[in-house]
């Protein structure tokens, strides 16, 4: 019994880095125990070497994380700087130049003062006939609009396929442990970042938020490469992590907001407080590059500064506020039913062959029905901003918003605007040019919550004495209620419904607003938001639905809870089902046949019924490719009793150590959970030492995406990853 | 083989729930289980009440979480109320009336007009010799300083022992499992509110912060037990966790700090955004409260608000940031240190039976040698604004800070501050009042700042055209450098290295300050500062310090690396050092004869060698209570054989289930994670189903704190809590 344990000697080399071909998943342990092998070799070497190359490789480490900051900061604000000159473009161009935008173009008249230098094109052409004016200016809005999305998608559909859609579904996958190198290649950062340009000034309903998760992805993913950065891919994976929490920081300006996304959306910085910093620091890197890039030359970072109209609130505006956390959480809850439905008609009508017509064909409706609609004709992130800002006498009265004559026909016209910005967005979120649904989201939560203002407002002023107003101060009959701030509400309330993100959406939205008074009924409307969301459908979020729809194996940080108090046994493939690989009598013909035949991850090996380890098919195949002298030879996997050393081949060291193995018997929610917290790959069952069974991640993932109806629907091929 | 696992039908009634006595250990995954069984019971209820009953349980947990905010909330700015009036009360009273403070007895004064309400001592009792005026100030500033301090050790020692120092180490180490009621009771709440009013207000070197955390905890643990929460001790743990947000965030006024506080330093939000979210909304609802509060009458919750002088910063900068993150790194670890040695000298000397004494002649040394230097002489929350400060001509030049001429003496009076500040917190800190580290703290680090920043601005007045300084603007020769920030950097890298945060620490000094081109700053002179902390001592900051020495089976959640790729086994007692209860030869007697002779929680069940569960202390003693009619009866732990029911006491119901079996071949670093990751009681090494060893949560424990010297130095008894 009490039997020794060899310590096994470190060896003086750094360890092969392993090497997964797409669409597989990492081994978490097993790639943690080559990063520990590795801190282990650097810091064996002999002198001065001992000391300096595990700091190397942290310095390495940090200059990819400052070096990913600065460039997503840089990237983001010329992106920016791009957008406004193709979406200016569209209305007129300056007579200095044809590359100058409108603000840079009249920035050097003095305010109050009228711009020249911008000029229409109907002025740029001479045209003084109002009927042609108005055919040039629709004509130039519309084609320009169908020339930059088209431009996007043959882009995106010839160069990098995969850098259509927002991205987030995908990185959530790969720093879950999925493979897809394709996915974080130079050429699809370089195609994401100019048909994200070119699809966002093309005016249809997308935004730039979550493309740019994927542009700081891509960016970081070529520094380690650039860098020849050697460590595991679980050190990757945190590294992608802080640049993903940059990206979001540039995206909203907001680098809280990017480390608790990366908390929350993506999960990663689970009980790791150091990747978290990497995060942070990251993320206000790429906040201050942003700010030094200026592109909106207002030396604010945020697109959509809030002007509070009253810095209090009052208690029967929770009312109001609550209806729009339920319309949020329905409006969001339809949006992604609508958005899956046209993924699954895209897919399977003949829109799959033409994916550039339908990306043209969509752009040009858009474009028509837009211009068409006064709040829809400005780019979505300068309706939003102008549907935050509360009504000032002394400011531009944009679109006659704050004229209470005319509330019904604004009330009308928001929430046709919101309606339309539905079915465009559901349609738009999901063709082959780069797309976020952020944005959009936002644009019609304001209208909406606008709208909502505008109402309440309107009830105010014709009953201002009813009791319900008696909070309501006499002397502010005309600012009790603020319209723009039910704007950020209603977004707020968008947002959860679609996202069911929580708290990395209030910090979002809390930076933007800046008001800590104004927390508490932002935090009330996406709860509520999220909560009527997650009671009417099963698909959580519009992420996790695309997730599902892919088929990646990515594990939802839900918290698990069963009907019934079952067992783990309840979740793992009996022996029956298993493919073994026994001690004795199997040759090395045999085992190729066994590889050729079934593409599992890894076999157990068992003498009878006894668990003696799991051997992975690439260590398996290397093994056998190197020692293919005679195929007829038999395998052994426990060293013990072997009678002479050439009659067998010997594969006992081929077998992984840290396997986890667990007793049928516990609960089930613990087994859900042991993946979820350490990313495992498979859990053996063995009972008194025999093997019981085997659940592997897939298994569990299919657990926790069932209740979604259309799980894989979308996925392109058949996963190898268990 | 393949045999069926027999599921367990749910029982119709609610579990038991566990106890457990103060000083064990709860096991996370054992109350995991019976929370699981818990909710099952509820949902299982006929009708509307399976449906209503769970609503309620989770209402019955909002409404904890909101009452606990506007609680912790009303609580701290009530606090602050107190210790203003008992602060001023120190230099002089209001003639309207003794319970007005300053501020609110000048409030019906006009701006620049002199208060005539508000009198010294001396002019109160009409003394006109100035000598007489200047002793009696004194004499009452030192008598009314002792009374305070005295009298809050009187309450402590007399009536809540557990009142006493921070809390944060305690709090750290529940929420970690373990269990110490006494720490929570309602008493402790009022003697620790109390005491630390009169604490602070004595201007002995400490702060509210901390305390602020432990009040806000024990007053949620008294919702608990009014509202009759009886949900699992994980649950209550989630909800403790909330409340410590809350504590955070009102005692800087940082509701966001709050929470990645209780993500960074409790650890305790890992993987479970619910827990996050729970704590966002009792620190967003405290900090609320506290602003409704208002306590210092500026309708703002931030005590030091920073006026920035420049809105960037230079390059140059950097030195001497980084030189203060240096310093602050080794005065942070020299701090430590010190404190370390008084703890164990009081523990050993007569100061251990006289604590009422120790604080009395503590507090009068603190006064007498505050009095004398101008500096410390107010309290140390209003010097540090004022440090913070910068210089503006049309405000008051506080202390003549902004005299250059008196700069030598500035920059010696603020060395010779922080020098006395560092030896007085050093001793103030484990003291039996109630006392916090932070403010003292940041008094250091900003007179540090302070002192650097002075000494940087007069060599730029000194040499205005030095190559260094040509990123100076010349029209800017007198606000290039700006000694207030230079303030906050100090404070920043001086709580770096005491406490070895970094994110949370970085977001309280973020939302202080409001600007985000200063974040990178702080986040330098933080990392700084942690770095060389880090390097200097072992001890992992001073609550982790406090931990170990006072023995708590807290898992401190570093990234455990081994020098040498060791084994799980490694870390394992043996079979011959365990304690076994054998399957078949146990009498009743026997059992009970082991239980009172061991005090371990739990003991493993063998058949030979094989192992069958393990079965916990109390289960196992509860049971016998039940069954002592014959002692001498055997006992079984497996049904499979037995003869007669009669013959054998058959406590095969008693195993546990969810037991965590390894092969002693997985890494040790996977054990530690694991333990860490799940908060786990033992892990049992099993091979082949025979028992090789176990390793419990202590051996862990040990492992992870045996670098710094002083483990278990103050802990009180010997702990049962393996």
């Amino acid at each position: 019994m009490d039997q020794e344990y060899r310590l096994t000697s470190p060896p003086m080399t750094l360890p092969q880095v392993s090497r997964y071909v797409d669409g597989s998943t990492i081994d978490f342990i097993r790639e943690e125990a080559l990063e520990r092998e590795r801190n282990n070799v650097l810091r064996a070497q002999i002198g001065v070497r001992g000391l300096l190359l595990p700091w190397f490789d942290a310095a390495r480490m940090w200059l990819i994380v400052i070096l990913t900051g600065i460039g997503v900061g840089l990237t983001g604000g010329w992106l920016d700087v791009l957008v406004k000159w193709l979406g200016d473009l569209r209305e007129g161009r300056c007579s200095n130049g044809l590359f100058y935008n409108q603000v840079t173009c009249c920035s050097s008249v003095k305010p109050g003062e009228l711009c020249g230098e911008w000029m229409t094109w109907s002025a740029f052409l001479d045209l003084r006939n109002v009927f042609a004016q108005s055919l040039l200016h629709s004509s130039v809005y519309v084609a320009l609009a169908v020339s930059f999305a088209g431009a996007a998608a043959i882009l995106v559909t010839t160069y990098a396929p995969y850098a259509f859609h927002t991205g987030i579904p995908e990185i959530k996958a790969i720093l879950g442990g999925y493979v897809l190198t394709a996915f974080l290649t130079p050429w699809t950062l370089l195609i994401k970042a100019l048909g994200l340009a070119l699809a966002v000034a093309s005016g249809l309903s997308l935004g730039k938020e979550g493309p740019l998760v994927h542009v700081a992805c891509c960016f970081c993913y070529m520094l380690l490469n650039l860098l020849h950065f050697r460590n595991s891919e679980v050190q990757k994976r945190k590294l992608l992590a802080a640049a993903a929490a940059a990206g979001v920081s540039v995206a909203f300006g907001s680098p809280l907001g990017g480390v608790l996304f990366g908390l929350e959306e993506l999960d990663v910085f689970a009980n790791e407080s150091e990747v978290m910093w990497r995060g942070f620091v990251a993320s206000a890197i790429a906040a201050v590059a942003l700010q030094w890039v200026d592109p909106f030359g207002t030396s604010k970072l945020v697109l959509f500064q809030v002007t509070n109209g009253s810095d209090t609130w009052r208690a029967f505006e929770l009312i109001p506020w609550l209806t729009l956390g339920v319309i949020g959480g329905v409006l969001g809850s339809i949006l992604i039913r609508i958005n899956v439905k046209v993924a699954l008609y895209r897919r399977r009508s003949v829109l799959n062959d033409w994916p550039v017509l339908e990306v043209i064909g969509v752009s040009a409706i858009t474009a028509a029905t837009s211009y068409l609609i006064v709040f829809s004709r400005v780019q979505a992130s300068e309706l939003v901003a102008n549907l935050f800002q509360e009504c000032d006498p002394t400011k531009i009265d944009y679109h006659g918003l704050c004229n209470p004559t005319a509330m019904w026909e604004n009330v009308f016209l928001l929430l046709l605007t919101a309606a339309l910005k539905v079915l465009l967005t559901a349609w738009t979120f999901g063709m082959m040019i780069p797309s976020g649904i952020f944005l959009p989201t936002i644009a019609i939560g304001a209208c909406l919550g606008r709208a909502m203002g505008l109402l309440v407002q309107a009830i105010h002023r014709a009953y201002p004495m009813a009791w319900i107003f008696q909070s309501c101060p006499p002397e502010l009959t005309k600012r009790c209620i603020s319209p723009g701030f039910y704007s950020v509400i209603g977004a707020s309330a968008m947002l959860g419904g679609v996202t069911r993100m929580t708290i990395s959406l209030v910090v979002i939205l809390f930076e933007l607003t800046g008001a800590l008074s104004h927390v508490l009924p932002i935090m009330v409307s996406v709860m509520t938001a999220k909560w009527i969301g997650d009671a009417l459908g099963k698909d959580g979020g519009i992420y996790a639905a695309w997730i599902a729809m892919k088929a990646y194996p990515w594990l939802p940080p839900v918290n698990y809870q069963d009907k019934k108090p079952d067992l783990g046994a309840q979740l793992m493939r009996r022996l029956n089902r298993l493919i073994l690989i026994h001690d004795r009598g199997e040759t090395i013909e045999k085992l190729a046949a066994l590889l050729d035949k079934y593409d599992y991850h890894s076999f157990p090996v068992v003498r009878e019924q006894e668990f003696l380890g799991l051997i992975t098919r690439d260590k398996l195949r290397s093994a056998l490719v190197d020692d293919s002298s005679n195929r007829t030879r038999e395998c052994v996997f426990s060293i013990s009793d072997i009678p002479g050393p050439n009659a067998f081949l010997d594969l006992s060291g081929l077998l992984e150590e840290a396997v986890l193995q667990l007793r049928p018997e516990v609960p089930k929610e613990f087994v859900v959970n042991m993946f979820q917290k350490f990313n495992l790959r498979q859990i053996v069952f063995t009972s008194r030492g025999r093997l019981i069974g085997m659940t592997t991640r897939r298994d569990v993932v299919t657990l926790l995406t069932c209740q979604f109806a259309h799980s894989g629907a979308l996925a392109q091929e058949r996963r190898s990853w268990d």
